[in-house]
Parts: C-alpha cells; sequence; structure tokens
C-alpha cells in the first residue's frame, strides 16, 4: 500500500503494533510481513468502530477495511509512510495475550526469553529479515548453480556411521536391531559417488550434523551449499565458484566484489599467523629474526621466530592502553608471555621497551623492516613458531578493530591454497587428515608421505571473506591405490579401511572420473550477508549451547514402549 | 557436439560404452552425462592411437580430442548422431573393471545387484534422466512460490517424539543423557508457529522420516514440498497449489492440465469406493438397493449395500476371465466373497448370474440403472458399506486396467474435499486424527463433536492425481480452547497435551492469524511424471525394504565408545 493507491478501499490483514488514542480519533499502526500501515479510526466518522479500536490491545490479529487517504504528517522513512486508511470496518481474528517482550526493532527481551518465544522473536523485523535475505540467497545460490548445468541431488539423511572427524549423531534402527543410522557430517561420499556414476556438475543446499560439544557460535545441525564437478582442476572450480560468490554479492547487496586474490596457505601462515586472514585491511607481518637476534636480549635470542605488525597511527598509545594489549595477549585463551613495542614518535624519534639491548640504529633498522612512519606504533611478539603466529593474529585482529578496520559492510575475500595434507593430533599421537581422508596430495608431493608426512601438501582450498572461512574444498582422490595409501597412512589398518569405505574404493575401480568440489557454510556465508556476529540469528528456530530447543523442550525422555521398540536402553 | 560444430577439433571427457574394432578402423561410443558420441581411430592415421583404442574396455573413463566430421551412416535418434569425432589423442584418465552388469538402457542387472552398486545404475539413462527430472522439479515448484511470495524456510531435524501419529526415528542425545531428538515426520507444528511469527507464505522442500514397516513403496526418508498459508480460506490454498501442480505440468511436460475438479469425500467413496478415486476413466458406483432388494436373494437382501459398475465392452468374458475376476476380489488382500454380473449381450438380452432370483423385467431395471447398452458387462457386489466398496474399488481399478484405461502418459487430477475429521482406530478403540490434530472441524459440524464424533467433517483436502494421493493439508486451528478440545478428544488428559503440544498452543495465545496449508510428497510427485510405479526409481539412493542402504551397508554397529558416550546400550 502506497501513495499509489490512493482512493482505494483496501482490507489489510495483520498485527496491532501498537495504538494512540487522542480522544476523537484513534490511530493504531497496524503490523503485516511487508511493513507498518496507520489505519485511523474517527469518532465522528462512526463511533462504534473508534470504541472497538481503543480496545484492540498490542499483538491482536486484525482484518481491517478502508480508503487510502494521503498523511498530513508523512512518515517518508518508512514505504507506507506517506498514506493512511480511513477505517470502516474492523474484524478482531484473534486476540493476544501481552507479549513476554516488546516486538520491536530494540527489544527488551533477554537471550532466553526470546528463544524460548522464538516465534514471537521472529516477528521482529531484523529478525524477519534475516530469514528473507537467508531465502533470497538460497535461491540465487540455485539459480546460479542451475544455470551452470548442476544438478541439485538429494543424498540420503539416514547413513553410517565413521569413526573418522567429527562425533557423529546416530539413529537407532527398529528393523535391525543392534544396528545404527548415522546423520551426515556432510554428503561427502555420497557426492563423490554421483561423480562415479556420471552427473558432472553436482550441487544440494543440504543440513549436516555434527555431535560436538557447541562453542558460542556452532550448531548440532547446519546447512551446507555442497558443490562436486567432474573433469575438472583446481582451477575450474575456483573460477566456478568465485563466481557464485561474486554474484551473491551483486544481486543480493549490489555489491562489485573484485577479483578474489589467491594466497599459499604457507603465506597465510607466514604473512597473518592464520589460514583464515581478514584481509579488510594491512597490517601484515613482519618477521624479524634477522633483525634482532645477537643483541643480548634473551627473549629474541632464544625464540624461533620474533614477529611483529606496525599499528599505523597507534604511536600515542598511553600506559593503560598499552596494558590493555599485553593483558590481552596474557589471556588464557590466547597465551602470549610479553609484548615488545616500539613507538616511531611524531618528532622522528623511535622509541622501543627494549632500549637497554637496542640502540638507536638497531631500532633504525627496525623502522626500516617495518617502514614506519611518525606515529606509528610496532608491537612484537617472540616464542615458538606456530605459538607465536597464532597470538600475533589475534594481537593483529585486535588492533584491526580498536583501528575500525573491520567495518561490517566492507567485504574482503580470498582463496587460501595449498592447504597441508596432514597434521599432527596430540591426542591420538598420528596425524589426521587435514580436510578430510578423500582429499589427493599434490602429485610432487606424495613421495614425502613416508618421509615427512607433515610436508605434504593437498590440493585443498579455502574461501575466506572477511577473516571467516566461509567454504572449503579439495581434488579428490579418484584411484583405489592411493586412496588406500591415505588410509593407511591415517592409521586405518586395510580391514577397517574396507569396512568403513570399502563401497567408494570399490567404486573408484569402476571408473571413476577425476573430480572435486568444494562445500560453503550457508548459515555463516548468511550471517556474514547480514552483517551478524553468530550464525544463530539466521536461523529460524536454532538451538542454544546445550543443544537445547528451549521452545519446544527439546530434547527430552521418550515413551519405555519406543526404547523396547527400538532395543535400547538408557545407562544413566 | 551437433553437427554444427563440424571442423571443430574438440575434446570429450566420459565414459566407453562400447567398442567396435573393424580391423583398419576402430569406434568407440563415449558417453558423458549429456549423450553418446562415436570416436573413430584410423590405422592409417596413426596406428599407435588406434591400438590404444582397442585395448579400451568397456566403462573405462577418458579424454579424447580430434575433429568434429559429418558421419557417412547417421543415426537421427540420437541428438549427436549426425556427426562422429576423427581422433587424434587420447587419454586414459581411469580404467575399469567390468562392471557386474549392463550399463544400458535396457540392463541385464537385477534389483539387489543394481541397488549394491547403485552408483552404477545410476549411470544408466533412464536412472539418470529421473535425477534430471527431479531436479527440473524442485528447480519450478521454488521458482513458482518464491514468484508467489513464498520465503523457503528451513526447519530444524532434530525435534521432538510425540505419541501422535506414526513412529519417529530417534536420536539419543550425548549432551543430554537419558534424553533424545526425534526426526520430523513433517514441518507441522514448526510451519504453524511461523504463521504465528508473521511469515504469511510458507514453503520448503524437506526431508521428513518415519520410522514404519515398509510397504513395497514406502522409503523412512522422505521429501515433501511443504506449505503454509496465513489469512486465507481453503479457496485460497485450492487456487494456489492447483496452478502449482498445473504449472509444473506445463513446464515440464509441456501439457495443459485442465482446471481440477472438485469432489467431496463422502461423493469419492459413493462413487469410486476410495478417496483418492482414479479420475483417468469413469465406471463410477451405482448403488443398488433400491433395485435389488425384496426378491428372496439373501445374498442382496442381507446387504447393507449392493453396488456394481458397468465395465463397457466386456460382455463376452468367458468362463475363464469371469472366474479370473472372482478370484481376484476373493485375494485375501481384498476379501470379498462373491462377484455378481450381468451381460448385457450384443443382441440386446439380458444375462445374470442370479437369473433364479431376477426375472427378464428386474433386470431390465438393472440395466436401467447402470445405463448399459449391448456389449456391457455389469459387475455387482454386496455387503457390510465400507468393505464392499472397497472391494469394488479394487475391482474397477483392475478393470481399469484390463481395458487399457490407465495409461501413464495420461493425467487427470482431483481435488478431494471435506475428509471426515476422525476416523475410529479398531485396535486403540478411540478415535485418530484423520489428517492430524491441528486441522479445524468446520464450524457448523463442531457441535456434533460429543454426539456422532464420526460425522464431523473436517477443513481438509487432497490432491488426487491418476489414483495416487499426491498432496494433502487443511485448515489449522489457531485457537488455543479449540485446539485443547480436539486433544481431548483424541483422548490426550490436559497434562499430556500440554507436555507434547504446550508451546504450540501457548502461541496460540500470543496473536495467531487464521492459516492453512498444504505437503506434498516430492518424491511421489516426480514418480509420477516420469511414468513410474514406486519412488524408489527418482531417489538417488534409495533403501530396500528393511530400511537398509545395501551399497553403502547402513544400518551397522556402532563402537563401544560411542555407544558409552551416549550412555545408551541395546538390549538384543
Amino acid at each position: 500500500m502506497t501513495i499509489s493507491n490512493l482512493g482505494e478501499t483496501v482490507t489489510l490483514c495483520g498485527w496491532v503494533q501498537k495504538s494512540r488514542d487522542l480522544g476523537g480519533m484513534t490511530f493504531i499502526d497496524i503490523r503485516d510481513r511487508y511493513g507498518i500501515t496507520q489505519l485511523v479510526f474517527n469518532m465522528d466518522d462512526d463511533q462504534d468502530l473508534c470504541k472497538a479500536a481503543r480496545n484492540l490491545g498490542r499483538e491482536f490479529v486484525i482484518s481491517a477495511t478502508g480508503m487510502v487517504v494521503e498523511r498530513s504528517n508523512k512518515n517518508l522513512k518508512i514505504p507506507t509512510g506517506e498514506i493512511e486508511i480511513k477505517m470502516t470496518g474492523l474484524n478482531v481474528l484473534n486476540a493476544a495475550k501481552l507479549p513476554p517482550f516488546l516486538i520491536e526493532d530494540e527489544t527488551d527481551g533477554g537471550d532466553d526469553l526470546r528463544m524460548k518465544y522464538r516465534y514471537l522473536d521472529l516477528r521482529r523485523n531484523p529478525v524477519r529479515n534475516n530469514m528473507v535475505l537467508r531465502h533470497k540467497m538460497a535461491q540465487a545460490v540455485r539459480r546460479y548453480l542451475d544455470a551452470k548445468d548442476f544438478i541439485e541431488v538429494e543424498t540420503p539423511v539416514l547413513i553410517k556411521s565413521t569413526p573418522e572427524g567429527a562425533r557423529d549423531f546416530v539413529v537407532p534402527s527398529r528393523m535391525n536391531p543392534g544396528e545404527f543410522y548415522a546423520l551426515p557430517q556432510s554428503p561427502q561420499t555420497f557426492k563423490q559417488l554421483l561423480m562415479v556414476s556420471g552427473f558432472d556438475r553436482y550441487f544440494q543446499i543440504v543440513k549436516c550434523f555434527r555431535d560436538e560439544d557447541l562453542r558460542a557460535d556452532r550448531q548440532p545441525e547446519f546447512t551446507q551449499i555442497d558443490c562436486e564437478m567432474s573433469f575438472i582442476e583446481q582451477e575450474d572450480i575456483l573460477n566456478v565458484f568465485e563466481g557464485l560468490i561474486r554474484t551473491l554479492f551483486k544481486e543480493i547487496k549490489g555489491i562489485d566484489l573484485p577479483e578474489v586474490p589467491r594466497m599459499q596457505y604457507s603465506d597465510a601462515m607466514r604473512l597473518y599467523g592464520s589460514d583464515k586472514p581478514d584481509t579488510r585491511f594491512g597490517m601484515q607481518f613482519t618477521e624479524l629474526n634477522d633483525v634482532v637476534k645477537g643483541k643480548d636480549f634473551a627473549v629474541f635470542d632464544n625464540a624461533e621466530l620474533v614477529v611483529g605488525i606496525n599499528a599505523k597511527g597507534c604511536a600515542g598509545y598511553t600506559r593503560k592502553q598499552m596494558d590493555e594489549l599485553t593483558d590481552f595477549i596474557r589471556r588464557p585463551q590466547i597465551g602470549g608471555t610479553g609484548l615488545i613495542y616500539m613507538r616511531h614518535n611524531e618528532d622522528g624519534s623511535l622509541k622501543s621497551s627494549v632500549d637497554k639491548f637496542y640502540d638507536e640504529a638497531s631500532l633504525k633498522l627496525w623502522a626500516q623492516a617495518f617502514n614506519t612512519e611518525p606515529g606509528d606504533l610496532v608491537l612484537i611478539m617472540a616464542g615458538q613458531k606456530d605459538k607465536v603466529r597464532k597470538q600475533l593474529n589475534e594481537l593483529r585482529l585486535e588492533m584491526g578493530t580498536r583501528l575500525g578496520l573491520r567495518d561490517k559492510n566492507t567485504f574482503s575475500a580470498l582463496w587460501v591454497l595449498d592447504f597441508p595434507l596432514l597434521e599432527w593430533d596430540e591426542e591420538s599421537n598420528r596425524y589426521h587428515a587435514m580436510h578430510h581422508p578423500f582429499t589427493s596430495p599434490k602429485p610432487e608431493d606424495i613421495d614425502m608421505l613416508d618421509t615427512a608426512p607433515g610436508e605434504v601438501r593437498a590440493n585443498a582450498y579455502d574461501m575466506v571473506i572477511n577473516g571467516t572461512e566461509i567454504g572449503g574444498g579439495s581434488i579428490r582422490i579418484h584411484d583405489r591405490e592411493l586412496q588406500s595409501l591415505m588410509f593407511r597412512h591415517l592409521g586405518f589398518s586395510a580391514e577397517e579401511a574396507q569396512k568403513q569405505f570399502g563401497f567408494l574404493m570399490d567404486a573408484f575401480e569402476f571408473g571413476a572420473p577425476p573430480h572435486g568440489g568444494i562445500a560453503f557454510g550457508f548459515d555463516r556465508l548468511c550471517s556474514i550477508f547480514a552483517g551478524l556476529d553468530s550464525i544463530r540469528d539466521v536461523i529460524a528456530f536454532p538451538k542454544n549451547n546445550s543443544g537445547r530447543d528451549v521452545m519446544i523442550d527439546s530434547p527430552a525422555t521418550i515413551d519405555q514402549k519406543q526404547m523396547n521398540e527400538l532395543k535400547i536402553r538408557s545407562v544413566l
């Protein structure tokens, strides 16, 4: 309903957002999926109608009929703000109790209350808009992939548990007592089988499941854009899916995302201390081993790596601010020990926290290494290489935030390439697949599988936006021998490998094409597009950190009869 | 690759369908997702290449390069049949073992073998075409509903078990020991909550789950097109979704499906003995109580209902054919006792199997009732009303099949309206909801809930195509009082109702709009469009009748460690 409907008689159905009674006139704001419209009731025109309007409470469901007229005091902020409806009829479709929190953009409801009454929280514009955004993104993804000849194929939800990877949710089978289905952590093996079937280009927007201890922003069920292609190389995948992401930015947000830069995993680690660098801002790492060692400063001399960043314009940081930064890197979850700094003062002088060991000539070399200008602050950490990189990454992100360099409406995407194939797991004392066991090693690195497994690079790639991994994939193994070799290196016996993945290795013997794919975290992608920190806000009915849906009160106990039929018992 | 590519150098990747070695020439048919292309290798041109081609086995994966040339003996049945590729390069991407059955439209593989090697079965054109059809239908459904302002919202898969309806699959919760999630039989309550949230028009193509003993054509996991609308009446739903089905027929099959006729449930039962009549052919029931009673024929005199059909043109059925029909209705799964017939012979005479009781004048009344012509055969059954209708329904379908009236390429859709709200369940000795407990009774029938519950009609509707229910829905209850009343009539105590569905009844108090919806069985819809009898053929990785996936060998036992973490134990 807009100014173009002037003079028309219309019927609106919706919820009472608020009402104002001015004696002779009563104004009601009615809210529907498309917005807010003002209804006007006049005592002079129809006393009964006006009195009925006065009895409407917040969130009553009404059907209201009247004529579209021009407003005297227009509200140009909303599409319906130029008009109002002069009421001739009113029908209460359902009364409403007072909701437990305000149904407005800014609500007074706490998290727990809003989750319990999620169906009321979903009435609020910001939450509803997230769902609409998600819908539009899903449709746009499908349009893009459909136009590129991808076929959406539904893979099964009741599959088989595998010991590799995260913990599975399992489902006892009544018809096969003592046996269990598992819910998929991803449709990985099925999409590979579809490639063996000749499906060439597959996709699916699909629910996946992981029974993990939930950190702040994990959900036991989540949604993937899952894709696979045959007869392709890594380059083809990067092109097709960079196209997808750029199309989404264009269609959904009207943003022309530039061509996505590419970076080796090893460079990402060296320059950002992270395999998912936030590239909205620079502040790349500078390694200082060559510059700082041999001056009798034990902290640096004993460190595997001395590395720092240049916080531009922060030379004026106060003692208090510097202490905050030191406290920040000393938090247990970061685990840093100390922070060394050098100020490049506005007057050109250089001042470090370790002047005892480094004279001005030395500091000049530092300044050179960081390419500092007057006003800059250099922050340096030292220690074991992997640890110090991780710690400095946290500090870099913190500085980016403090300097306002991480705007939610700025988007910077990056491909990270050539991940390691394997990573060492301290707990199980063996190598694990960094991506998954079906990822192919780079042919030129295969020889190192025996001699230096940790050095073997994989044909694996991630897409990162604003420091968040939104998708990852790999070129797969399509050869039985190589797949067996991989399982052996992952500590599977031949029997275990055959029992768990025999169907896939058998399939490889019947003419498997070269293939590869990628999966995007759809919840995460939506949350980034919505400018949100949490995926929970783009999920209609999310679960809390204990995996509970507090609205329907699930999980819950089940009948003994059900347990008996399933031939299981709880052992508490 | 078609005739328009003549002279181009191309590279094709695919599978070797077959090869013919003619000495100087070798022909290979290569198969990819789009079809078959003939590759030609000539000993005179390149001996080594030709020899390499001779070594290719069936289902080898190859990459083949050559020039597109015109074929001398064209095959106009396939799009690529006018051309062939004169080979200049060949690369074996993967060898293949001989597949366990022929990868051709007609295969020699039995059901079990094809299910075990489903990834090979999916290579066959008919199976792959089914998946492509399904993909196209899913995209068309989304396009139609998106254009009508429906929003696709994902509802959770890990929900709560409810005792009403079929058996749930359950998922033990590790984080909440002793408690279980359930997999949804449908997103019913969530879509109703989305209406309470003001989402107005919702849809989802969504996996649902039912732990039932599997009949021939049931799957433990299946897919629904699930929809709900607010501020609507039944008429709106019928229009929108009739539009969906007609759009699908037009876009997918190029068929102009006429406006879908509507029939009362009571009429469907009276005229077809079924709530899902196959309306591709007439042969409606004629009731004969007024015509046949009082002639001392006990079978008719004692029957609650005497009812028959006119099998046009079957007067010439032999004794053997009549015996077959009698045997048919006496099968245990049909349970008929006897079949009475009347032939309207070509010479105009009438001859019945009960001439002892009915003279020619009587038979003339029969002929009148059935509006017979010379050559017609009337088939009559008698007994308890509901049973005899069911039996005659089976006989009518059998006669339709025998007379070739049930062509898979003919489509007849029907709305069946005004289903009963409740149906009596002998086993539990109480009424059950015929649709589900959220279906609203017709307002004018509510008074009968206490006096004649079986007579109360619901605002419920099914869409039937060719005798198969492909969708059903209802206008829902949106009022707490009425919902409580319903639960009471279904044998729920107030406490049970609150425990199971309290969240929904609570939601109804916060401003629930009038709403209703529908769900289509997507697998079934696809199978009808594909002209198939079974939904299994439109599912990429179906399960067998024991709920097993024989390809991945699931369900399976799980580790004791997993059981311990989940705090459950098998009790076999």
